[in-house]
């Protein structure tokens, strides 16, 4: 049960939006800026970074979630998707986004544990000073995510299917224009 | 040094908010309801709540920032805000804001921190449901801009006073309208 009454049968970060819409409005705008307006970086690999954050951080919703989101955009399974959390560095995916990961791995710790070789590396990898700032606010925000969702007690579906089926439709809705109660 | 290229000369989370104002918009927005919008917590409260967790994320430039704009709001010096920060439970604050600062501390370790305890306790000295979302959501906010202004690198002006002088300032204009150069 969430720690304060929260409007009912709304599932994760829902629940605490609905309670506050005043507050949600720029968290929303924030997620829309940062995982789905124009940038280098595609879709998939924002959704990645969100995943694996929450991931680090145990927050069970956003993972699964943004993790529904990831496998749509990617279309992979969430089994890849798991492996990637598991160990990114062995993952098929470009030597661009295991260093972007590495970089949000150490925000998850902390800010100072990002170091100038990791950022190095990263731009080594082709990585321009936008993907890596954008990667820095992707990991810090989720880990303001995930503190929420799970600081305030809410609700999350076990069943990983649920959220595998409403990948597609987070994706398509986006974090703008969606209602709370769908 | 910055990890990447910023405007120069401006501290702390101005030079990534210069750099990048798409994001910058959301990240002011949610600073403002969060800290200045009606609320039946002071925004000395609030302020106090994001100094300590930015303390705890060893965040200077964040707990100083706002420790200066607390401190104005107080009426008290920058010297009182450290021993909050050190010891708040002996300090002369209320028992109810003693109780959010628990769960604020509680949230900057990771959501699941937080106890129903911690929020009973919070309650019965007198918190409401939007004080104690509001809370938590403060703290999780500030464990995303101290990851923000650390993890990118950013200068911090070293000298306190300078966060001290600033503080009426940032108290009289908010976090909307502002020039980030000033």
């Amino acid at each position: 049960m969430a720690h304060i009454k929260l409007p009912e049968g709304l599932p994760g970060i829902r629940g605490p939006m609905a309670f506050r819409p005043e507050t949600s409005k720029p968290l929303n705008q924030l997620a829309e800026v940062l995982l789905r307006s124009d940038n280098s970086l595609s879709r998939g690999d924002r959704e990645l970074i969100a995943t694996y954050v929450s991931y680090l951080n145990d927050c069970f919703f956003c993972q699964n979630a943004h993790g529904g989101i990831a496998q749509h955009y990617m279309q992979c399974s969430m089994e890849f998707i798991d492996s990637i959390k598991n160990d990114f560095r062995t993952a098929p995916i470009s030597n661009k986004l295991k260093a972007l990961l590495v970089i949000a791995g150490s925000v998850q710790k902390g800010g100072k544990h990002v170091t100038s070789d990791q950022v190095e590396a990263a731009k080594k990898e082709g990585a321009t000073d936008q993907e890596i700032h954008d990667t820095v606010l992707i990991a810090a925000a989720f880990c303001m995510f995930n503190r929420y969702v799970d600081g305030l007690g809410t609700y999350a579906p076990q069943d990983r299917e649920f959220y595998v089926k409403r990948g597609p439709m987070r994706a398509e809705e986006g974090y703008l224009h969606f209602d709370l109660y769908k």
